[in-house]
């Protein structure tokens, strides 16, 4: 396993990679990886000629008072996972090199990027669609994975590589759990066992949001406000219902929507989501496959 | 020489290229080719293996009140000038395909962005800076050629470059002019011979703060004063004397130097600027390159 701690070293190798007819996976991550990123690696080997695996705790996706310094950092259980797993290089650039004096250059996808996490993290997904544009130009890869938990950046991050011309294949991958229904996040490891209880509200609101929407009903007021009532207990930020493909609230669940949850439940600002397809509009239709092109 | 329509393509053949272990020199322009335009694909061909030209003139750089229904369109002239010159490629995509509907997203540069043509063109820098980064995905290119003449979007297109980690190279090429000294634009054929007269005030008003320049006058009001009174029977935009390298107006001649012009006459808004360094500055310094990496 090769570790490249430059672009001009990745670039290089990924055109070497390129020039000998291999297709390139990539999944980008701020290490720390759990089960989650496991999967999306697995995806990337299962589907690709060599994979790449991105380490890098992007400093412009955090704000000021959020937990950039404290982002866990894990680099040898990290690279263990990774070789494990097969992937076939890591890219570590430094934070120096990614944004050097006199940085001035933002990619923003517009649209997408209001609402739900964009109304307490309003640089966020700038952040994030400005990093993954530099992260594809060193890595070239012909698919990107990404976990459905993040869906919004995971929509952003869609849009943006067919607007960019990028030639990368945004594959969002589905949400995987603890065994209790907890969404694995890296920062579930600033959790308390108290706080560990608390936040499965999350996933078990949304449980219950689903069996309602499997039963039936189709007001995204009343399926919301099942949801809040379910995390009464933790510090709600947001409890939003919108298509999944523009990000747009709804009123009336008529089409395929993310029904997207976020909470500050002690130390660690938590998400959480569902997709949904009414029946009604899936009659006929083919059953969506396990991975799939994003949103 | 190739003719690629589309982004894909274009893209598989510039893959070709690299693994064929080729560098890939790269000119995008808006077509209605002159002899400024000939000199970048000279500089081009002369300095890559194989080398691209892109036409295409893009929507998002112009204003809805601007002249692009009207700019000029001359395919065949254009390929014929191209082809013999060497060129290996032209890329030359439909509108519809690099905007598809629900396009959003776009490439900004801060700071740089701000001043000189931004004021009467605000969108302008973010509709190129946006295209240039769609057009480098797709050609993948070791070197981009611009001009000297848009002086802004090259300093722009310099640090887009460098931020996003496209592995390109920019070098920017000095202003090519008629014999009269008037700058070669493609919307010189919009201009009238009256016009064409009128329009030499512009550079025959830079040649006088060169001529003031070289004679040692450091004050930056006194030298656009000048270039304004030069320039008093157009109808002129600005006149600025910015940082070459940030764009940031200066009041003392003490480092590089732009000192851009921008003017209506007739139907046309025309632009010209020269560059200037101090000697006291470069003493002991070696002479500038004929060419230069941008800025």
């Amino acid at each position: 396993m090769k570790i490249l701690k430059t672009k001009e070293a990745m670039r290089a190798w990924s055109f070497a990679q390129k020039a000998a007819g291999k297709s390139i996976g990539f999944v980008p991550t701020m290490g720390a990886l759990h089960e989650g990123h496991a999967s999306l690696m697995r995806a990337s080997v299962a589907g690709n000629d060599v994979s790449v695996l991105s380490i890098f705790v992007n400093p412009t996706q955090f704000a000021p008072h959020e937990d950039y310094g404290q982002y866990p950092r894990t680099w040898d259980t990290d690279l263990a996972m990774a070789e494990e797993i097969g992937i076939d290089a890591i890219y570590a650039p430094e934070a120096g090199s990614i944004y050097p004096e006199g940085y001035a250059t933002y990619v923003n996808v517009e649209g997408l990027s209001v609402g739900l996490c964009s109304g307490t993290r309003p640089h966020f997904f700038r952040g994030v669609a400005t990093v993954v544009t530099k992260l594809f130009n060193a890595v070239l890869p012909d698919r990107a994975y990404f976990g459905q938990k993040d869906a919004q950046q995971c929509a952003i991050i869609t849009r943006m590589a067919q607007d960019l011309d990028s030639g990368v294949e945004v594959v969002e991958m589905p949400i995987v759990r603890e065994a209790d229904g907890l969404a694995m996040s890296s920062r579930n490891r600033y959790l308390s066992d108290a706080d560990r209880a608390q936040a499965l509200c999350l996933s078990q609101s949304l449980a219950a949001a689903q069996a309602a929407l499997d039963a039936g009903e189709r007001d995204a007021e009343v399926v919301k406000a099942l949801v809040r009532d379910g995390m009464a207990a933790v510090e709600i930020d947001y409890v939003e219902l919108v298509d999944a493909a523009t990000m747009a609230p709804l009123d009336t669940i008529d089409r395929r929507i993310l029904l997207a949850v976020a909470a500050q439940v002690g130390p660690a600002r938590l998400i959480d989501n569902l997709k949904f397809v009414p029946s009604e509009i899936t009659q006929g239709a083919s059953a969506p496959a396990e991975a799939e092109a994003c949103c």
